[in-house]
C-alpha cells in the first residue's frame, strides 16, 4: 500500500490548453436527490462544477430544481421522471455519478437499473450512497464496458462486499474489489483507494469533516476530476484535495461545512496546478 | 445562582476524536415551520448544522423545503405531513427540537402530540416557541423518559408556569421548573438557565440582538450542542456563545441578523475549543 | 428649505436600551409583490430587517414566499389572499408599507382598499410605488387616523398631485402635500422631504444608484426607521443614509445594486449611532 | 482586422450624468430558460443587471422565477406563456436578448417567431444560443428595422452561415455576416466581432473560462452594455471586459465560475470608467 502525497495534485491538475473549450472538460451527469435528500445531489453538483467539469447536468426529482438553480445556475437540470430526456443525458455524458440522495424507494431502484442498462464502453460511472446499497440489496449486475468507481463508507462496503467492518483488512478488500471489477474508494478515517494495480491510502482528513453532506461532496469532486484528468490520478487527487481543503478549513472551524469546502476547490486546484 | 463564564466554552467544546465519524455527533430532528413561519425552522436548522451536529433532518411544511435547501443543502428534509417518514426521523434522532415556527393551528397541535408520544428514554427533546404555548394552552403532559429542555421567553414562561412576568423571581421559577421535570432556558435581558442542580445566568447579550429569529437560532444552537456534548455544559455553552457572537457582531452592527450570527458559530467554537 | 446633514444620523439612530427586546423596535407589515414584481417586496423586506425593525411580516403573492425565505429567513410571510391572516398582520403592525411590486391589477386595488380600511390611529402607513398610482387613478380617500408617508418619484407625484413634472416647484408641492395630509418623500436627483413643518433636501445621491429596485430599498429602510425612531427624524435619516451608502459604494462600483446596498445598512447605522 | 485594446473600456464606459435616472440606462428584456436550462437565463439576467442596465425583465418558464428571484431580486419576471404581458415587455424594451436556455422545443420556436414579429425599428435584438440554432434550422427571416447582434460559437455559426468550422476564415465570415445584416460576435479561442465596418479580435480569454454558462454571461453583459452605451463600442467593451475579468480570476482559480465572474463586473467597470 502506498500513501497519496501532495505531488499527485501537480501531476494530475495540469494547466489547461489555451485553445481548449468546455467540451474538452467532460460532460458529467449526476443522478440523485429524492424528496428527502435533495441537498445531497445539490452538493455533489456544486462540487463537480467547482472542480472544473465542462458541462454538468443534474437529474433529480423536480422539487429539487429550484434550490439547485438558486445555488448553482451553472448546472442544467432534468426531472428524473422524464425518461427520454434522462436517457439522452446519460448517453451524452462522459461521466455518470449516481447515488447522492437517490434513496431506496422502488423508483430509485428502477432509475438505477435503467441507468446501468444505458451505460456504454468508455463511460465512467461513479456509484455512491444509496446506489451502493441498492446494488448490494438487489444483487444487481453491472454491464461490462464502462469503468466503475464505487465510493462506499465502511457500512456500505460491508453491504456490497459482504465483509463485516471488522474483517475489512486490505487483503480481503482487495479480493472483493477484484470481483467487482471496479475501483473502490473506501471512505473511512484514512480513506483507501483500491485501483486495479495498487492500493493507496489518504494521509489527510480531520474529524471536523465528520458532518452530513461531506461524502456527497467528495463524490462530486471525483466526478469532476475524472471528467478532466486521467482516471487513476484523478481519483487520488480528488480524494487528497478534498481532505486537504477540509484540514485547512478545520484549522479555523470546529466543523467544516461541505458547502463552504466547495468554494475553495477551484482556488486550491490552481495553487497546485502542474505545468 | 452562578454566572456562566467563558471557561464553559473550553470545558464543553472538546477537540474531536480523530477516528470519529458523523454518527458520533448526533442526529438532530427539527420540527417546525408552517406556511407563515418557515424562516424560523430554516434559521434553527442552519444553527444546528453550523454548531456541528452530525446529521440534521428538518421536518417542516413542504413549502419550506425549497428555501431551506437553497440555504442549507446539508440538511435532509421531511414533509411534516408524511406520517411514517416523520415517525422514523423522530425515532432515529438523538435530539428533537420542536417549536420554531410551528404555529398554533390544529395541525401543529396534532404534530406536537404525536411527537411527544414517540419520544423514548435517552432522547433529548427541546421545546421552543409555539410548542411551549401549545403545551401551556392544552395542558399537555410530557411522557416520562426523555430529557426535556424548554426555551421560553418571559411571556411564554408565564403561559407555561402560570407565573406573571412580574412574579418571575428565581425562587418561584425554581419551583415551577421542578414541577415541569425539565431544564428551562428562560430568555430575557440576562438569560437564566434552570438546570436540575442549579441556576445559571448568562452575563452577555446586547440589544443589537433584539430582532426576529434570534430565539430560533439559539434553539438550533442548543440542539446542535446537546447532540455533541454533555447535557448541562452543552446548554450553558450554547447560551453563552450565542450571546458572545451577538455582542461581538454588535460592536460593528446596529442590529445583528440571525443569519449573519450563524456563519460565525463554527469559527468561534474552534477558537474556544478545549483539549 | 433646509439641507439634511450627517448630524441627522447621530440624532436619530440612538444606542439601544440594554433592557429592550424586539417588541420595542416595531412590527412592520410590508404588502406587495405580485407575480411579476416579487423582487421589489423582497428588497423592501430585506431593507426593513437590515435597518433593525423588530418583527417583519411580508404579505405577498404565494409564489414569492420561497425566494423571499431563501434570501431572508428573518421575515414572516403571509399569502396576500389569506384574508383573515392579512387582517391580523395589518392590525398588529405599527408600520405598514404598501406598494413595492404591488402591481395595478384589480386584486391589487382591492388589497390596497382593504388595507386602508383596516388602518387605525397611531399606525404609520407608507405608500409607495404602484399603491401611489392606484390611489391617484382611483382617487381613493385615505381614512383619518394613521400617519401617511408617500414616497413617489416625480412621475408618480404628477399622478398623485396633478402637478406636471415641470411645475413641481416647492411652493406647488407644498400646497399639494398639505391637501394630502401626509408626508411626501419626493424621489428625484436631490430628493425632497415634505414634512408637516418644513421641507428638507437630501444633498447626497449618485447616478450609480439609478437602477431597478433602489426605490423599493429606500421604502423598506424608511419603514424600518420609522418603526424605531421618532417620525420626522427617522424619515430624514433613512433618506440620507440610503444615499450615503449608495455614494460610498458608488466610488468602487459603476452601478450599485440594491441587494448589495442593503448589506451595509446595519454597519453604517452603527458607525453613526448617537449616544 | 483590428485588436480590441483596453482603451475601449474608458471610451465606452462613461461617467454617468449626475441628473440621470434608471430610465436613461435602458430597458432590457431577456427571453429564455426552459425547464432544463433555467440557469442560463438566470446568469444572463444577473450579468445584465450587474452591467448597469436600468431595468431588467426576464421572460422565462414559470419554474425558473423562484430561483431567479432568490439570486436576483432586482429583475422583474414574466411567465413566457403569458402572451399579453410578454408582448408589452418586448415592446417596451430597448434591448431584447433571446436565446439563453431557450431550448429547441416547438414552444421555444413559437416564442422566437413571435418575438421577432414584435420587434420594431430602434430596438436592439441579441440572438444567442438555441435561438441561433432555431433560426438556422427553420430558416427564419428577421424583419427589417431592429439592429441584430448574433453571438454564436463556432458550431452555431456553422449552422447559421453554412460555413463548416474549418472554412470559417475572416473573408468567408465577412460575406456571411453581410448577408445576415447584423453584427456577429463569433465566440472562439480569440473571439471575433464582425461589425458593419470592420472586424475586431479579442486578445484576451483563458481556458479557465471554458465552463458551462460562460456564454450566457457574455450575452447578458452585451445586453447590459448596449442598453447604456453606443452600439459598436458597447459590444467590443463587453467582450473585452468579460475576458479581462475571466483572466484576472483565472490567475487564482483553476476554473472561473460565471456566477463568480458576474460579481466583479460593476467594480471593474468603475475602474475603467472614462470621464
Amino acid at each position: 500500500m502506498e500513501i497519496i502525497s501532495e505531488e499527485i495534485l501537480g501531476q494530475t491538475i495540469r494547466a489547461r490548453e489555451p485553445m481548449s473549450h468546455k467540451g474538452n472538460y467532460g460532460r458529467v451527469c449526476l443522478i440523485g436527490g429524492d424528496q428527502h435528500y435533495g441537498g445531497a445531489i445539490i452538493l455533489a453538483s456544486q462540487a463537480a462544477v467547482h472542480s472544473g467539469a465542462g458541462l454538468v447536468t443534474t437529474a433529480t426529482m423536480k422539487v429539487n430544481h429550484g434550490p439547485l438553480h438558486a445555488r448553482l445556475p451553472e448546472a442544467m437540470v432534468v426531472d428524473w421522471s422524464e425518461s427520454d430526456r434522462l436517457t439522452t443525458s446519460i448517453q451524452q455524458a462522459t461521466v455518470i455519478l449516481i447515488g447522492p440522495g437517490l434513496g431506496l424507494a422502488t423508483d430509485s431502484l428502477t432509475l438505477l437499473k435503467r441507468t446501468l442498462m444505458l451505460l456504454t464502453k468508455g463511460q465512467i460511472c461513479l456509484i455512491d450512497g444509496s446506489a451502493i446499497t441498492l446494488i448490494a440489496d438487489y444483487r444487481l449486475t453491472l454491464p461490462d464496458g464502462p469503468t466503475y468507481i464505487f465510493t462506499p463508507h465502511e457500512k456500505e462496503w460491508e453491504r456490497l462486499s459482504g465483509l463485516l467492518i471488522e474483517n475489512q483488512d486490505r487483503e480481503s478488500n482487495r479480493l472483493s474489489v477484484n470481483q467487482l471489477k471496479g475501483i473502490v474508494v473506501l471512505k473511512k478515517h484514512r480513506t483507501e483507494v483500491y485501483l486495479a494495480d495498487g492500493i493507496w491510502q489518504n494521509p489527510l482528513g480531520t474529524a471536523a469533516m465528520a458532518t452530513g453532506g461531506m461524502g456527497d461532496t467528495l463524490a462530486g469532486m471525483i466526478a469532476g476530476f475524472v471528467a478532466q484528468f486521467p482516471l487513476n490520478n484523478a481519483i487520488l487527487a480528488a480524494v487528497y484535495l478534498h481532505s486537504y481543503i477540509g484540514e485547512r478549513l478545520g484549522k479555523a472551524h470546529y466543523v467544516v461545512l461541505p458547502s463552504e469546502l466547495i468554494t475553495h476547490i477551484s482556488s486550491l486546484m490552481k495553487r497546485f496546478e502542474g505545468n
